[in-house]
């Protein structure tokens, strides 16, 4: 197969070796379900158990707070549609992934829904933020950090502002997760409820999630039946996945310090070039993930570069690659006041663990070729 | 590992091995997110779209209508959710699986739900059926066999019979797959409308499954944003699992006539010698599938002898492996009219493409020395 370099890695992660070694046994001899009192039955759940230990640990909370789903989407709407029965107002920041937006469109049928701004470098509006407090929300949710621009919010400090109003706060940090601490004991105590997380984009498999979740919450589960994970999601539990979400936390965990050190000197290095090239980095003003950059080439159309650089032998994503099923500018870039065109432009990079200084230099180098070709191709059209 | 003899086939199957190594690349170098527009996104989404067709193959539909989930417990719950709007009554059988019978229960908090009744063979009782389809129900699910007792209700016979009444017709068809034939084509021409599957009981991983639909059919997403699965199901694929499940599917559709025929005269046999150590059948007068055993041993409990054969190295399920959760007599046999003392002595042996005549008769065997040993116990208790 033809192999580009990946720099992609908040759509997807390449599964970690040793991950894919730890889960390989829960593929074969160890196929038991969970829920059978037998041998096969008992390993599996010893198996589970101690995945949730190592996923609690990565993010600071007790086991019993880990609730398994398929991924982060479930997560994310577990959160959202299990509070549908206190049918009140939900907010969620302009910038959310679709299955926050998604869900909060669809629960606030019932008690409506609301989003609140966010500022050019696409962090929350802290105005806007005190006036949907004032309507007194249900529910609230705000992401850890974007997937799109990498923009962190201060959760801790939003969760504390809204703590009189009681409202259940929920945390997408499906992107956060290895890539910055997080300690959910501490965001509990500052009134964050539940936080998604999401294995595949920490260097684990797809098909496992968590919904970390203050137990005091009452949820409705998404998924019903023979009661699995205290009876939040039922179905049998994805056994090798969950194995493999449990090491891929902890080998995150073990060097994610050093680690995003290096990924923010090569994102650096990374934003100088395009800049130098003429792009624009979108929220760079912000605290952001080490490993993202999302950039537009103004006149460039984004869709057509990422098809140039896939050739060239970079595998890149333009604007929110979890969603290519919808066309048209990010939201999360609108949201941010960056006019439609430039952010049609919009191509975003995301390094990972495997990230090389070389592979940033030859990026630069395919770029800036791809460009001089694009615009000597623009000129002879024109 | 001390490996017993695995007769727990409809809680689990052991993965084939060739399934594994059909899944092996998707969790190490292909790992690319099928919504990505570059060469590891189309990779994956090819992989994704040849398996829709082998699990569309294996079941007589066609790759558009099926629509991958992480398996039967969610299927069940986007039919039976997937219609809230409609705000109706739901009748399903009175021997559903938990998946199908909770989310009933919830969703008939807004137009009411109710059970079918079955006759002591867990049959759907025709006369109980034709009162509910005079109350106009919009959803029905009545599932095509069933886990515990392997009993096999004519779903083509009823959805013709309540097509008059335009009521959306699912059958659950996870422990049917791979086991006996099913014709999507031919069940939507007589008014099924979706069929729920599931990979691990027929050979593949867990983490994936699949709700089987008719596209006219206006279902709401349980998992919405992202908007893959035709906006039906979003959340990143689980591609790994997704191509185990295809291949599976395609796996047990070459020899499912021959293997049922083996399976069958198997299961006799181990019939033949329960019924010698006084052991009664459930459901031995209906259609059931070649696989399924559920007998009880009066004044033995189930629970009791499951962990002494489990000791003796076979590993075999009292009541409903899935809900083990849930102890207390199977919601099956009580509602086939078995008496509450005798539903607790339930054990199920649920044989696999892997078992030989030579495990029978030794499982025979020592269940003959089990069943010894606890009277003479009793008999000193006594």
């Amino acid at each position: 197969m033809f192999a580009p370099v990946y720099f992609d890695c908040n759509a997807t992660t390449p599964v970690d070796s040793a991950v894919v070694e730890a889960m390989l046994p829960w593929l074969s001899q160890r196929y038991g379900n969970p829920s059978s009192r037998h041998e096969y039955g008992r390993a599996a759940r010893a198996a589970v158990d101690r995945a949730r230990e190592q996923v609690a640990a990565a993010v600071g909370a007790h086991p019993s707070e880990v609730v398994f789903t398929s991924g982060g989407s479930e997560a994310n709407n577990l959160f959202i549609r299990g509070l549908g029965h206190l049918r009140g107002q939900i907010g969620i920041s302009a910038v959310e992934h679709p299955s926050v937006r998604e869900p909060a469109r669809f629960a606030g049928r019932l008690g409506g829904w609301r989003e609140i701004a966010v500022d050019g470098e696409g962090r929350i509006d802290r105005e806007d933020f005190g006036r949907l407090l004032q309507q007194r929300p249900t529910a609230l949710s705000i992401m850890l950090a974007n997937n799109e621009t990498g923009v962190i919010q201060d959760i801790a400090v939003l969760a504390e502002q809204a703590k009189p109003t009681q409202a259940r706060f929920h945390s997408d940090a499906v992107q956060a997760l290895g890539k910055m601490p997080i300690d959910f004991r501490a965001l509990n105590g500052a009134g964050v409820h539940a936080l998604s997380l999401s294995a595949h984009k920490v260097g684990g498999p797809k098909g496992a999630g968590a919904l970390v979740v203050d137990k005091r919450l009452e949820l409705e589960p998404l998924i019903a039946g023979g009661g699995q994970e205290r009876g939040l999601r039922s179905g049998t539990e994805n056994v090798p996945a969950i194995v493999g979400f449990g090491l891929a936390c902890e080998l995150a965990a073990v060097d994610l310090a050093p680690t995003a050190l290096r990924l923010a000197s090569l994102r650096d290095e990374l934003e100088r070039g395009l800049i130098g090239l003429g792009a624009v980095v979108f929220g760079q003003g912000a605290k952001r993930l080490a490993n993202t950059c999302f950039f537009a080439l103004p006149h460039i159309d984004g869709e057509t570069l990422v098809g140039k650089l896939d050739r060239a032998g970079f595998a890149v994503a333009s604007g929110s690659a979890c969603s290519s099923a919808h066309p048209g500018p990010s939201h999360v870039l609108l949201a941010m006041g960056v006019d439609a065109q430039l952010a049609q432009a919009a191509v975003r990079v995301s390094l990972g663990r495997q990230t090389s200084s070389a592979e940033v230099g030859d990026f630069l180098n395919v770029l800036g070729q791809t460009i001089f070709q694009l615009k000597r191709l623009a000129a002879l059209a024109g």
